[in-house]
């Protein structure tokens, strides 16, 4: 029941005592190095960039490999070994796609208006972040600093907040030019992690009009050491909450509806759950959100990063963040720790459990 | 005359004949294999990200032993080699530092409003752009498709753009957490480049509330092919056109004013000079950018790339985008060719010339 069973085998990076980084599986609490027990060069690295250039068909026949010599393989305790970011990010695309997020944030920030903008059903609103802090589950943050509201002054933000979101990592590139088709996600997607993108909002309501989000989100975005398969989702796909107007052609598959994810989300502050967001709840699905970043042509390359925005439900208790959580009248302290952690339903009848996002706010360095 | 005289030495990556990229550097019209003269390793790379992360120190020894040896070296003609992207992006900024751009673009945008919103005074406006779409001068640029205003139809832009901007590169990095001061620009940042953000006027318009642009801009930035160094640039600082009101202190350096460069720019359309924006009347200075960049303790990592945004002087024929040039009333064809080229004092009192900037516009592919 550790939610890392033999039907989910999530990759990561790791090392022991101070030793080089290598590219292995987790099942329950042990880590098995996976240069040593296929002696693959792609796996005595230091990130998961290598394999996951390799494209779809390898993914499939090392899983089902893996599924057969990794319960007898030799294992390292996962208390033993220090994680690291398990791939190099290439570039980092962070969506909006949760209507009730959108609606609860546009009605913040926007109160004159309508807090859904016109554009907003018509295609998955996105914004390029900052690939360079992107930071493995752990790792501190430190509290930003940055102007306030009006540009009086430059200091320590005093409304650090996270947004609890899912992310989805690519493998196999694509030519500049060329849109990938919604039938195409998963020849280009090798997986998901869980993602905190940390936010200062006072410095991101100040800063973000006319161009977007910047110095409010780009000091830290944190993910889950383990990158879970797509492979290890297939009992987790389900319908979206349903979509109106009907969206253009190119965002949808050839056949049939578009598709979300029936992923369980946790927000955990200084141990204690303070919401789940149902990422089934999600206005635009995963493979979506991809045919959207590269209907102008835009290619791939192997380590890009996009993540679904912010999971908010519809009931109160399920915001992803602590802006709509505790709208606006309360933020994150120094010292707080923030622990996110995600379950899906598996093909197997359990449930698998992606690996948690942790973070734990240090004061600002003035 | 050729603008790569012995007091420029511009770096850049090549190949001659198909065989493996070198790192150069360019003396009139000749590139010297930097590999073959200095056995160093560093040079032995398909781009320039090995050298630039050795910092300012290196940057300088290597500056002083290349204009003792480079006039005496052997030597390939620039017209036989292949000219490659010089370095490896980590990740793209743009900003949005000229004023007149910023209020022509604001006029046509926001016809309702005032055309400079009320953070532009008080910061560096900016958002991160696709760094795995930055290609090199020479580069054909596909016609992107996507959403026309509105949402009803997905196909070609219609209003195809470029912008003219100053590229900068970032060659040293720096820890997460700690902001880059004023004054440490030339410890961080390496040289410049001419730079095209290509723009689909269309799309951006549609999509750019509330997070900013994103596929309008995401298909194709072009730079040139030949990186020169800051120590190029020593006769080039100038005033600043004045700000108003005084930026807060971690935004200017600890003596004296902030600091511009009096680079020249030329647009070039199908080969006619049609505008030149002068890069000196531009509101906020490139260490004014960098420092606001890392203000929230965002990261440097070797390869940054941080852009101007378009360069507009006050005058109708200083206007560097076609946006602002034809207001709005026409834009680029397919087959058109566009050539930026730069130009700046230098220490020698002869004018260097930066890399040029050149792409033609393909059709669509649909």
């Amino acid at each position: 029941m550790s939610g890392f069973g033999i039907d989910h085998l999530p990759y990561g990076v790791f090392s022991v005592a101070g030793g080089e980084r290598r590219v292995g599986v987790r099942l329950d609490d042990a880590v098995v190095d996976l240069s040593e027990l296929t002696g693959r060069p792609e796996f005595a690295q230091p990130s998961l960039n290598a394999f996951l250039g390799l494209g779809p068909e390898v993914w499939r026949q090392t899983r089902e490999e893996l599924t057969e010599r990794v319960p007898d393989a030799p294992s390292v305790p996962v208390d033993d070994v220090v994680l690291h970011l398990p791939f190099e990010v290439a570039d980092y695309v962070d969506f909006y796609a949760s209507e009730h997020h959108a609606t609860n944030v546009g009605r913040m920030f926007r109160p004159d208006q309508e807090p859904l903008l016109p554009n907003w059903k018509h295609l998955p609103v996105a914004y390029h972040g900052r690939a360079g802090t992107v930071v493995v589950s752990g790792t501190p943050v430190v509290r930003p600093q940055g102007q306030r509201p009006g540009g009086a002054s430059y200091g320590p933000t005093e409304r650090l907040d996270i947004e609890a979101e899912l992310g989805f990592v690519v493998g196999a590139p694509s030519p500049l030019g060329t849109p990938v088709a919604y039938d195409a996600f998963g020849d280009h997607v090798f997986g998901v992690v869980g993602l905190n993108d940390w936010s200062a909002r006072d410095v991101q309501a100040w800063e973000y009009v006319p161009l977007g989000p910047f110095l409010g989100k780009s000091f830290a975005t944190s993910v889950g050491a383990w990158v879970t398969p797509l492979a290890a989702l297939d009992a987790a796909w389900c319908d979206l909450p349903g979509q109106d107007p009907e969206p253009l052609p190119h965002l949808l598959p050839a056949v049939g509806p578009p598709r979300g994810l029936d992923i369980e989300v946790e927000v955990e502050l200084d141990g204690e759950v303070v919401s789940r967001p149902p990422y089934r709840t999600t206005y635009w699905g995963p493979a979506q959100m991809l045919a959207h970043l590269t209907s102008n042509g835009a290619s791939l390359r192997t380590g890009d990063l996009f993540a679904s925005g912010t999971i908010s439900g519809p009931a109160e208790d399920q915001r992803g963040s602590f802006l709509e959580l505790w709208w606006g009248e309360r933020f994150l302290a120094d010292g707080a720790e923030v622990v996110l952690r995600y379950t899906a339903p598996s093909t197997s009848g359990a449930r698998l459990s992606l690996g948690e996002v942790r973070g734990r706010v240090e004061p600002a360095r003035t």
